[in-house]
């Protein structure tokens, strides 16, 4: 079958590193915008009653070979787990699934934040959140739940972060408390650089601290 | 982009009428069989770990024009909303979204309850349900909740209900209860014939009693 995007979106995550590895998790904003032939805000009319929706994009970054097993960085990048056990970008087909909170529609746009999406990806369908069917609290978490994320302290210097625009600074120190490391990494003399927007950060990670160390 | 089938489903939903409106509604069983290229046990390593998973499938009955809204058959079908704020089928791709449970994983294989997916549909993809990221279960609904089902009472004769395989009458019971009709006939003279699997089941429904009138 194939496929079109109806929407492109627009955000921070200019690079795969650092993106958060699951929606939800970091409140940065994005923004939904819509293509032309889908551009009609009839076709968003009642949207603004649900908080949240979904997302079902696609990866932009995969080979378009498929393996049958995946190692997620999660379990160290070592274990090999079946591609349908994962939520990897290298599939089948590669699309991707996420739940975003819905902040405001603007004229052939949605405004949303916790997208775990990369800066130009394509959307290829938003739905509405339905927690009736959709929410299941007790569902097992596999082998996903012991892993889900770092929890860094985060330093960062006052003269650096006062080059992020104000409304961005919170979201930013969110992203890099989430430990943007690769699992299996842990050399706290390395210095770790992460495209956020047009600025470029870098950091070290000692001992559960992250220090941003330049911001250009 | 083009996307191909991982796996087909099979199951007693062999026709459009009286498919539950939303995953979870009806523990009925779903078989989904990979295709002979996605058939590779290692592809689903790790899975079992999980209860619940998603799956990303096609629309099968769709007519691909664009439409910017759609009358949901939970607000009475004359009422137009917007196709991003409905899980209708009538949308630019037609995918759908349903999160199923996972009872056992068999050859080439998986055995599911809770599907609301049409006998023979195309899977594209199968992901882990991740309640940590995909479960908020304080989500607004939106128009959704006040409408999202009946709650029929059944009156199955004794001497019909027998013609059903014994593990499927709790399931065909709970299907019906759903309440099939489009929200907007009430008509209690009605006889209606709902598909299931190889049966042909009839009933009519007045006063909130749904009563089975004959299986075939």
């Amino acid at each position: 079958m194939e496929i079109e995007p109806v929407a492109f979106i627009e955000n921070d995550y200019t690079e795969k590193f650092g993106i958060p590895r699951q929606s939800g998790l970091v409140e940065l904003p994005s923004r939904i915008v819509f293509t032309e032939k889908y551009a009609d805000e009839n076709a968003v009319r009642g949207l603004s009653d649900f908080t949240h929706i979904w997302l079902i994009w696609g990866f932009s970054e995969t080979d378009g070979k498929f393996s049958p097993t995946v190692r997620p960085p999660r379990l160290g990048g070592n274990v090999r787990m079946g591609v349908f056990a994962t939520r990897s970008p290298y599939r089948p087909n590669p699309l991707g699934l996420s739940v975003v909170k819905l902040e405001r529609i603007e004229r052939g746009a949605l405004i949303v934040t916790g997208a775990d999406i990369m800066n130009g990806s394509p959307i290829y369908d938003i739905k509405p959140y339905l927690p009736y069917a959709d929410s299941i609290p007790n569902a097992s978490d596999g082998w996903a739940l012991s892993r889900r994320g770092g929890n860094l302290r985060v330093t960062f210097p006052e003269e650096l972060l006062v080059l992020i625009p104000e409304e961005k600074r919170g979201g930013l120190v969110e992203l890099l408390a989430q430990d943007p490391r690769p699992q299996y990494q842990n050399d706290p003399k390395r210095v770790y650089t992460m495209a956020f927007g047009e600025f470029q950060v870098s950091f070290r990670i000692d001992n559960e601290i992250l220090t941003v160390t330049a911001i250009k």
